[in-house]
Parts: C-alpha cells; sequence; structure tokens
C-alpha cells in the first residue's frame, strides 16, 4: 500500500469569520475568513466585530501570521484595530505581516496614531498595487490579483507545491532497500545507495508528484472571466455572490457579482472542486439565501452557502 | 387633583448596548448607552460592534441625534465608521453632531477619507478639551465633565430642567379662570386676565417648580470624589466598575474604578437614585459579576449589573 510523503499531514482548514456583505447583521458578520495551514493562521479580510467572530470559534491559537485585505472599504477593514489589539494578548515574538491595497499603511499608521494602541509586537505593513506573490515559504505561496471594483481591490489564492508522489514499498523491497531510514530519504526525493554502490533513485520507487491544494478568496468585484484562470483548480473557491440573478444591473452599478456569475467563475476555473458564496446583501434575510444557491447551482452544482462559523476542512484529494 | 405641565410628558429611556471594557467579547459588548428622551437619539461612547447592537434593540428610530466620546481609546471609538454608515440608510436633513476630546475630528476625517465613506448627511465635530455644555436645548441640556484617565477623558450627564410646578384646578377654579385654554396659559407658566381686569399668575394656581431628571455616564476614570459632585441628583448613573476591590492596586494602576468606587460616587452624589453598573472587565465571566455587584450594594444599595440590551426607563419621580 502505498505511503504518503511526510509534507502531505498538513493541516488545511478554512473558517468562515463572517458572510455578510455591506454592514455586519445580529447574526451575521461582515466577510472574513480565516484559513489555517497547520499551526499559520491568515486572515482574509477583517470588517467590524471580525475579533468577536474569532473569539466565538474559541480557537487555542489566536496568533494570526499575516492579514489579506482585499481593498480598503469600510466592511473589510475597520475591524483591524481590534484584531491588533487581540494579537498584544498572546505572546508573540513574531511580527504581524498585513498586505492590501494603497492607503492600508496610511489607516494602519493612523489608527494606531489616533487610538494611543498599545501593541506588543512588530507590525509590517506591505501595500500592494498590482497582482505578486505576497506570502511564500516552503511548501506553498499567497499571491495576489486584480478584481475590479469601485476602487483598487485584490482577490488572494493560497497554493500549495506539488508533493513528492506516492511511495511504493513493494518497489523499494524489491530492489533491496530495506525499510527504514533509507525508506523515508528516498520519500524525502533523495536517491540512496545500498550493497555499497547500487543507487536508488526516488523516481524508481515513487509515483508521479502529486498537486498540492489550492484555496481562493474573491470579493468585492464585478464579473469578469479572466478570474477563472486565477482560480483554476481551486480545491475550495470562497466567492462572493451578493445579488440574485434579477439584481443584475445593481450588480454590475455597484460593482458586485450575483451568485450565478461566482458559479461561472468556478465552472470555468479548471477542475474547481466547491464554491462557498459569501459577501450577501444584507437584503435577504437568511432563508432566502436559497434562492442565491438554487442560482448558482445551475451554473456550478458544487456550490454551498457560507455561513458564519463554518469549518471547512480542505482534504488533498489522492 | 394636580395636573403637571406639557413638558413632563416627554418619554426618556437608556438602552444598553454593550457592557463590557476593554473588548468585545461573544456575549458582551462594548460598553455604550443609547439614550432617547422623545425622538431624540443620543449616544455615548461607540466601540467596536455598537452597530450591531443597535441593530439588535430592533428600534425603528435609528436617527441619531448626537454621539459623545469619552475618550479616544480603541474599544470606545472604533464602531464610529459604521455608526457613520449606519446612519446613511435613514434619510436626514439635519447633521449628525460628534463630541469628544482633542483627535475625534482627525479621526473621523482620516477614517472617512482613507475609506472613501459614502455619507450622504453633514456630520459636524466638535472638540472639547474642558468641562462645558456640548448641548442644549429649551428642556434640557448635555454637559461634559473631566474624568482622569491615562489619556484625556469626560464624562457626560444630561440634566432637565426645571418643570413647572403641579397645577392646582381648584384653586383655579376657586379664582374663577374658566376650564379652558386659561388653564393651559397658566401651566405654560403666563399670567392671564379674567372679568375684564383681574390679572391671576401661575404661581397662585401652581406648585413649586420640580426638578427635571438626570442622566450621567462615566468610564473610564480612576476614583476621585469630586465625580460625585457632577453626577449629583442623577436620576440614573452609569459608571465603571471595572474591578473587584482585590484588584484595587491593579484598578488605580490602570487608571479604572472598582466596583465599590463607584458605589462610592453614588453613595455621595446627592440623593442619586439608582446605579448601574458597567464597563467590567473581560475577566469576569457573565456569573463572576455578582461579585462586584455585591461588593458595590455593601456601599450604595440601589445599584444593579447593566446587561447588554437592559432598557431602562427614567421617569419622573413627581
Amino acid at each position: 500500500m502505498p505511503v504518503s510523503g511526510i509534507v502531505t499531514a498538513m493541516n488545511l482548514e478554512a473558517f468562515v469569520l463572517g458572510c455578510g456583505g455591506m454592514m455586519p447583521l445580529p447574526y451575521r458578520h461582515l466577510t472574513s475568513v480565516l484559513l489555517r495551514r497547520e499551526g499559520d493562521l491568515f486572515l482574509f479580510d477583517a470588517g467590524e466585530a471580525t475579533q468577536i467572530s474569532i473569539r466565538r470559534l474559541n480557537l487555542r491559537w489566536k496568533k494570526i501570521t499575516a492579514i489579506f485585505i482585499s481593498h480598503m472599504h469600510a466592511d473589510h477593514v475597520t475591524g483591524l484595530p481590534g484584531i491588533l489589539m487581540l494579537n498584544s494578548q498572546v505572546d508573540r515574538d513574531e511580527p504581524l505581516y498585513i498586505f492590501g491595497p494603497p492607503k492600508i499603511a496610511e489607516y494602519v499608521e493612523q489608527s494606531r496614531r489616533s487610538l494611543d494602541m498599545y501593541i506588543n509586537y512588530e507590525i509590517i505593513v506591505r501595500e500592494i498595487a498590482e497582482p505578486t506573490v505576497v506570502w511564500e515559504e516552503k511548501e506553498f505561496r499567497i499571491r495576489s490579483f486584480a478584481l475590479r471594483h469601485t476602487k483598487m481591490c485584490f482577490g488572494y489564492t493560497m497554493e500549495e507545491f506539488q508533493r513528492p508522489g506516492m511511495f511504493f514499498p513493494e518497489k523499494a523491497t524489491a530492489l533491496g532497500v530495506p525499510r527504514g531510514p533509507l525508506w523515508s530519504r528516498l520519500q524525502d526525493g533523495q536517491p540512496v545507495t545500498i550493497s555499497g554502490d547500487i543507487t536508488i533513485l526516488p523516481e524508481q520507487v515513487m509515483g508521479p508528484p502529486r498537486s498540492g491544494r489550492k484555496f481562493s478568496f474573491v470579493t468585492d468585484s464585478l464579473y469578469f472571466p479572466e478570474i477563472s484562470n486565477e482560480v483554476a483548480d481551486s480545491d475550495l473557491l470562497i466567492c462572493e455572490g451578493m445579488f440574485e440573478d434579477a439584481l443584475l444591473a445593481t450588480a454590475m452599478e455597484k460593482k458586485h457579482m450575483t451568485a450565478r456569475q461566482a458559479a461561472q467563475i468556478a465552472a470555468n476555473a479548471g477542475i474547481t472542486k466547491q464554491l462557498g458564496l459569501i459577501h450577501y446583501s444584507p437584503r435577504y434575510a437568511d432563508k432566502e439565501l436559497k434562492l442565491l444557491l438554487d442560482e448558482a447551482r445551475e451554473v456550478f452544482p458544487a456550490t454551498f452557502l457560507t455561513r458564519d462559523r463554518m469549518n471547512l476542512p480542505i482534504e488533498f484529494v489522492d
């Protein structure tokens, strides 16, 4: 039976901190998603009351690694001061990174200055003005891509690099590699030498490299087909679906998307597996959201409605 | 039977939007009180998520007349941008007034600029640097008074002016004033003439002027005895009671009050009728707040614990 590489053991899951657009409602907080990859927490958008949503999840690990802001509208950013203070309550030596469009640095700096905020760790703000890789580690990267809204706005995607292929113990055994440390070295992609001078290469005992996982976050934007290229092959795409079909003109005027347009992006985006709608207009009561879901599913059946505090594990498919 | 003047019909009530200090908790929003006097709404402090609290009250009348900020700490002010946008959703011709210590104007202006906030009404910000009358109408005024915190901080008190005394119909009848418009004029404080040349003065048919109602809001501050002078004779005093006795040193260090100190203020403040504790430290779970209540009641029995969404009618006593 194949054994997968060590790298694949990383847990990856998303938490919906809020699914509402424009304004927080008593039971629908503003759009924000927390992505956890093993010990690292990445926050996407931080509208008012996001710190309450984080607390309601009752997570033990509250130390956010980096925050990615889509755009500088109040419903995506005014929760930042509270998040910064929340992070003062955990011991942290590492800086907190904040990425966002121009003005994010000014906003953070002004908030700190106007409010004399006590922050006991370093905050590093990086403004982004064009699509770029904003975060890179050994096993994954996060990059921004341009959306089209009433002000500069970015979507984000987290992409894991390729993992090693499956390891086939029976092949290793047949080639005379004894179970133990040599197996680990092969799984790590290194050749090993047995019986004094026989070299066994990893590809002799392993399948082809396997793809990593991909998570994408898209809000707020007009629909345009190129978004599909950016989010192609996502294991989980979280995308705004603010309005029903009948309000397409409103959506276009306000530079937002209908649920059906979000589904169109997913349908065109390679083998994207799941679409979670988010950033609902406050005009829809909870029970009315089914209309958005129904319209989206006509185009992309693997659509679901995100809800506050939903936990979304992102599993490997192989 | 005495008939009271028309002026006394005004409804007055306070709503506790949040009772927590420092940070919002899932079930305890940040300290904020909405005072409603008939059609006018006055908001005292506006920490993160205050707009959610307002919505949860499900009030029909959402048009806030004026906002009074105690001091420029995040937990008292970062809800302002959301409140400003919430007020864009109701038709309003009148400006919205915001009062607070220096930097409040800068904070509001920067928020509007950084976030391109769409606001369809006039906002007038008035910075206050010393005790002053901040709001005055025909029947009441609101004034600020200095507190002692880690930065400039003000308490506020809403005082109704004296109301006309009781009207005694039997005295008017005995003096020959016929029931009808002349009674109303006497109740309004104007003399009337009967039988051609007999003048009847209001004081002939009415008792002495009666006091109006008073509401006071005190947070965040060290304890100091002069606060009692400012809030003397309050019908309702809302005052921070952040810590238990055992944490007096902590309270003093952080320039906050214990519940017992809040009670001491009330006990020394003339005939103050009720004390509502507020701005609890997040260290206390809801059921632990009874400790604060018990300690305060030893000094001032008419103490109660405020809770989120509590409605507190303020009635005339005569």
